[in-house]
C-alpha cells in the first residue's frame, strides 16, 4: 500500500477535476437549470442533451428488452453505449453518482463488439449479454481505474486486474461505461464521502439516496444505466433501491462472484461476508443478471464463489407467502404500513397465495450479533485509514455508530458462532414448520429520510446475518393522505420512537419511493426470484 | 451438560457390557478362534455364523447393487438387515470397530418397510434407499442412543433427536443399525478412546485402523456394512478408507448435512469445518450417495448444508489428469511410489487421459495453517472435557501433537483468512492455468503405520483447508517386492526422514492397502466422482 502524505481535500479535487474532463463538453448542462429542483427525474428528458433516439433507447426498455434490441440489431452496440453513457452524465451532473467514468473505453468496446457482431459471432453465438451497459459499485476493481470506494488513501491506485465480476461481464459481453458513489467506510445509508462527495437522491434532493450502493440507485432511477451491481452486509443494495424505487437483490453469499472488491474492514473479518448482486428497473433484469451469471461457472473467476447454478426451476404452485408487519424493534411509518396493507390485500385476493402472518423472532439481538460481526476488531482500522490523509469522518457514519462499538475477542467472537448458528436453525424452523416459499415485510421503517438520518439497517441486515437471498420491489410512492400519526403509535419503546419520528408528513416526503421485501431461504435465490416475479406481477400489476 | 462424577474407567465398563447384551449369543465367536491371527478377512466366512444366503448377501453385492435386489425383492429387507446385523456383530467381535448397537431397532423397521413395501409402496414409487443399511460414524446423533464419541463426559446422554443426516437417511427409506468408533477428540489417525477402546486393522492387526473414522474402516472391509458415513477435517474419511482398501468420498462442506453431528472442538470455532461423506465397497456407492442426499433438499434438514444440486453431468471428454508424485513435505514410501507410478502409467496409455505434472504450491506453511484453525483457542476445552471424567491422553493423539499447539487471537485469526484467502487464490489459479480436470496424488505418504505412529495429515488436510472435494481410491496392497530403501531417499528433511524410516519391510506391513487420493475443485463434487470413475475403470479395471 503506497503511504499518502497528500491531504485529502488535494486528492478530492483532483479526482473531481479528472471527473469533468471526462463528460465531453457536449454533455453538459448548466446547473442552472436544475440547481433549485428538488426532484430533477424529468431534466434528462428535458435537457436537450439526448435526441429522440437516445431517449428512446435508454428510457423505454428495461436490460432484459434491451438486450433484445441489441441481439435483433434494431440499435447498434455503439448507438446504445453511446446514448446510456450520455444519460449517464447527465445524472452524474444532476445527482453526483458516479465516480470512475471510462466513457470512451466503452464507446470503443462497443464498436469492437458492433465489427465483431459482423466479422464473428453467428446469430445464437452471440455472448448472453452482447452489448449492454452495466454500471459497478465503486468497489469493484476494474482494471486501470481507481477503486478508492470514495477513501483518500486509496486515490491514484489504479486496479491492476479485473475484479471477478468485471472479468466475467466482459467476458460475457456486458460494456462496463462507469463506477458509481458510496459512503465512506460503505456502511452508511446515506452515500457521501470526502472524495467524491454526497451522491443526492434524483426525486427528492432533501432526502437521502441511500447507501452503501447509493450512486447505482441514483443512475439507475434517472435510466444513466438500467443494469446496475452493488454490493450488500447489512441492506446496501436494498437500501438505495428502495431509496430510489428501483428492484435491488441481494444474492446469498458467494453465488455473484465477489473476488476483487475492495471492503473496508480489516482483512480477514468477513465472517458474515458481503455479496454483490443487481439493481435494476424490472425484476426479470434481476433474473436474468443471476441466471447469466450462474449459468456461466463462476468458480472459475473466483476463488470465494459458491457454485450454486440456475435449475430452471419452475415457480411454486400455490406459493405460501409469510407476512411480517415489522420486525418486532422499529414500527414502520404510516406510508410504509399502507403500502404493506396494501400489497398484502391484492396477495390475498388471489387464489394462488396463501397469506401466512408470521412473527421475526429476536430480532434486536440478532441485529446487534450482526454488527458485533461487521465490526469484530472494532473501529481503530477505519479510523486509521481516514487518518492517513487526514480525512475527517462524515456525518452519516456517525449517525449509524458503528465506529463505536468496541471489537471483541476470539472467544466472543466464537460465542457470536454459536448463536448465529442457533438463530440459522431457529429460522430455518420458521420456514419448515410453516411450509414458507417467500417472506414479504418492509426493506425498512421508513422510505427514504433527510440526510444523515438513516440509523438502522434491521429490517435488510437480518437476512445478511442469516445470509439469505431477499429483494426490494418497489410498490408505490408516499401519497398526500400518508398523514403522520401520533408517536405513541411507535409500539417498541424509546429508540423506535426516535426513528419513528422521523416521518413527519407527505409533504416532506414527496416523491419518495416505497417498497416491500421479499426474502427466500439461502441459496435458494433462484426460487426467491421465481416467487418474487408472482407476487410483482400481483401487487405491481406488471 | 450433565455434570459427571463417575471415572471413565466405570463408564467404560459399563458401556462394554451394554454392547456385549446388544449382540445375540447365537452371533458369538469364541475369542480363541481368532485372537492369534493378525488377519481376519476371512473369519466372517469361516466363522458359521452366517448361513449361505446371509453369506451372499452381504459378500457379494456393492450397496448400488444390493438396492437393486431389495427393491426387485430378491431379498426381503429383513433378510438383508439381519445378514448384515450378524456380520457387524462377527466384526465388532473381531476388531472392535462398533460404539452404539441398534440391531433390534434395525430388524424392527426391516420388517416395517417389508409390510410397507406390499401395503404402501407401488413399485417406483419406493424411497431411493429402501431397506439399505447403512452404518453411522459415533458423533452422529441417532435419537435415543448415546454419541458420546467415546468421552467419557458424554457417556449415557442420549440423544434427543436426529441429526440432520440421520433423519434424511431414514426419510430416504435407509435402515440405520449401528453406529461406529473414533479416537479421543476426533484427531488422530488411530481409532482408540477411554471408552470403546481401541479398533483394530482387520487385515494387519499391527497396523493402524486409521481415524477418525477407523470403526467405519473395519466394519466396511469385513462387509459388516457397505456404506457407512463418516467425517473428516483433515483427513478422517480418507485415511482409514487408505488404511481398509476401501473408498472414502470427502464432500465439500455443507454438501452432505453435518448438523447434529457432535464436534469436541470449542463451540464456535468451525471455520474449516469438518464435512461428511461416504465410505464403501465401489467408488459408484460413493456416487450413489452423494447423488440421492443432494437430490432430496438438504436444505429442509440442516440450516449448516449448502445448496449445490446434483446436475447429472457427462464427465469431460479428454480428461485432464495432474500428478503430484508428493506434497513437497513428506516422501512417499516405496510401495507408495510404486502403486502411484503403476496408477498413473495406465493413465498415461490412455487416450482419453492427458497427464499433467504438478507440484502443489507451500503445502507446509498451509498445513500449519491448517492445524492452528483446528485448534485455534489452544487445547483447554479438550483437556477440561478429559478432566471430567479423569481419562488420560491416548498415545495417537500425544503423536499427532494438537494438544500442544498454542491457540491464537482474533487477529491471528484474520491472518489466518488472509493466507488461505490468498491460498485458495493460488490454487484455483494452479487448476485454471493448467485447466485440470482431477489432481491424483497419494492420500497420504504411506499405508497404514504400526499403532499410535500416525503424525501427519498434510497430504489430505491441504484439500481440508481448501475445501475441495476428495476421495480415497483403492489401488493395491503392499507388495512382497516392495522393499524398504535408503532414508537419504526421503528429500525433505528431518521431519520427513522420521516419517519415511516407518516403513521398514513387506512383511511388517504385510497386506496393507495401497490408495491413492482423486481430488476435484471445490463443489464441483459431482464432476470429481464423474472423473474418479474413469481413473477407477482405468487404473483397477472395474
Amino acid at each position: 500500500m503506497a503511504s499518502k502524505t497528500k491531504n485529502y481535500k488535494i486528492l478530492a479535487a483532483a479526482k473531481r477535476a479528472q471527473q469533468q474532463d471526462k463528460i465531453p463538453e457536449t454533455w453538459r448542462i448548466p446547473a442552472e437549470s436544475f440547481q433549485d429542483a428538488t426532484n430533477v427525474m424529468d431534466i434528462p428528458l428535458t435537457c436537450g442533451i439526448l435526441d429522440q433516439t437516445e431517449v428512446k433507447i435508454t428510457s423505454d426498455y428495461d436490460a432484459t428488452a434491451l438486450l433484445e434490441q441489441l441481439k435483433a440489431r434494431v440499435w447498434s452496440t455503439e448507438q446504445v453505449i453511446v446514448a446510456f453513457c450520455k444519460r449517464a452524465a447527465i445524472a452524474h451532473q444532476l445527482t453526483n453518482c458516479l465516480t470512475e467514468i471510462f466513457f470512451e473505453d466503452a464507446i470503443e468496446r462497443a464498436k469492437k463488439l458492433d465489427l465483431e457482431y459482423e466479422q464473428k459471432f453467428r446469430g445464437d453465438a452471440l455472448p448472453p449479454l452482447f452489448g449492454l451497459p452495466i454500471s459497478l459499485k465503486d468497489s469493484f476493481q476494474v482494471a486501470g481505474y481507481d477503486n478508492s470506494t470514495g477513501l483518500g488513501c486509496y486515490v491514484d491506485q489504479p486496479a491492476k486486474e479485473h475484479s471477478a465480476l468485471a472479468a466475467m461481464l466482459i467476458d460475457l459481453g456486458a460494456v462496463l461505461y462507469c463506477k458509481t458513489n458510496l459512503p465512506q467506510a460503505i456502511m452508511t445509508g446515506d452515500s457521501d464521502n470526502n472524495i467524491f462527495g454526497r451522491t443526492l437522491n434524483p426525486r427528492n434532493k432533501m432526502l437521502t439516496v441511500g447507501g452503501s450502493t447509493g450512486g447505482e440507485g441514483a443512475l439507475i432511477a434517472l435510466r444513466g444505466s438500467i443494469l446496475g451491481v452493488g454490493t450488500d452486509i447489512a441492506g446496501s443494495i436494498r437500501i438505495p433501491s428502495l431509496c430510489n424505487g428501483i428492484y435491488g437483490f441481494r444474492a446469498s453469499v458467494g453465488l455473484v462472484p465477489h473476488g476483487g472488491v475492495r471492503d473496508v474492514t480489516t482483512p480477514g473479518t468477513d465472517i458474515v461476508r458481503s455479496t454483490a448482486g443487481p439493481m435494476a428497473t424490472s425484476l426479470r433484469d434481476c433474473s436474468l443478471f443471476l441466471k447469466t451469471i450462474l449459468q456461466a461457472d463462476t468458480w472459475k473467476y473466483d476463488s470465494t464463489s459458491v457454485s450454486v447454478p440456475w435449475l430452471d426451476l419452475e415457480p411454486a404452485r400455490k406459493l405460501r407467502v409469510g407476512v411480517a408487519q415489522n420486525d418486532g424493534v422499529y414500527t414502520p411509518s404510516p406510508p410504509i404500513r399502507r403500502a404493506l396493507q396494501q400489497a398484502v390485500s391484492l396477495l390475498r385476493d388471489n387464489d394462488d397465495i396463501q397469506i401466512i402472518p408470521i412473527d421475526l423472532p429476536d430480532v434486536k439481538i440478532l441485529y446487534q450479533d450482526h454488527v458485533s460481526y461487521v465490526t469484530l476488531p472494532g473501529s481503530d482500522y477505519y479510523y486509521e485509514q481516514f487518518a492517513r490523509t487526514g480525512e475527517p469522518v462524515v456525518p452519516s457514519l456517525e449517525t449509524v455508530g458503528i465506529l463505536s462499538v468496541p471489537g471483541t475477542t476470539l472467544q466472543g467472537f466464537f460465542d457470536l458462532n454459536v448463536r448465529r448458528a442457533g438463530a440459522a436453525k431457529q429460522y430455518l424452523k420458521l420456514f419448515r414448520d410453516n411450509e414458507i416459499d417467500v417472506i414479504v415485510m418492509p426493506p425498512a421503517p421508513h422510505t427514504a429520510v433527510p440526510l444523515d438520518c438513516w440509523a438502522t439497517a434491521a429490517y435488510t441486515g437480518l437476512w445478511n446475518y442469516l445470509d439469505y437471498p431477499a429483494i426490494s420491489v418497489p410498490v408505490g410512492y408516499v401519497r398526500d393522505f400518508d398523514s403522520a400519526d401520533d408517536l405513541s403509535n411507535a409500539q417498541f419503546g424509546p429508540e423506535d420512537e426516535q426513528v419513528y419520528r422521523l416521518y413527519t408528513s407527505p409533504e416532506q416526503y414527496k416523491d419518495a419511493p416505497v417498497s416491500i421485501q421479499a426474502v427466500g431461504y439461502r441459496q435458494r435465490d433462484e426460487a426467491l426470484l421465481k416467487a418474487a416475479a408472482v407476487l410483482d406481477s400481483i401487487i405491481n400489476r406488471v
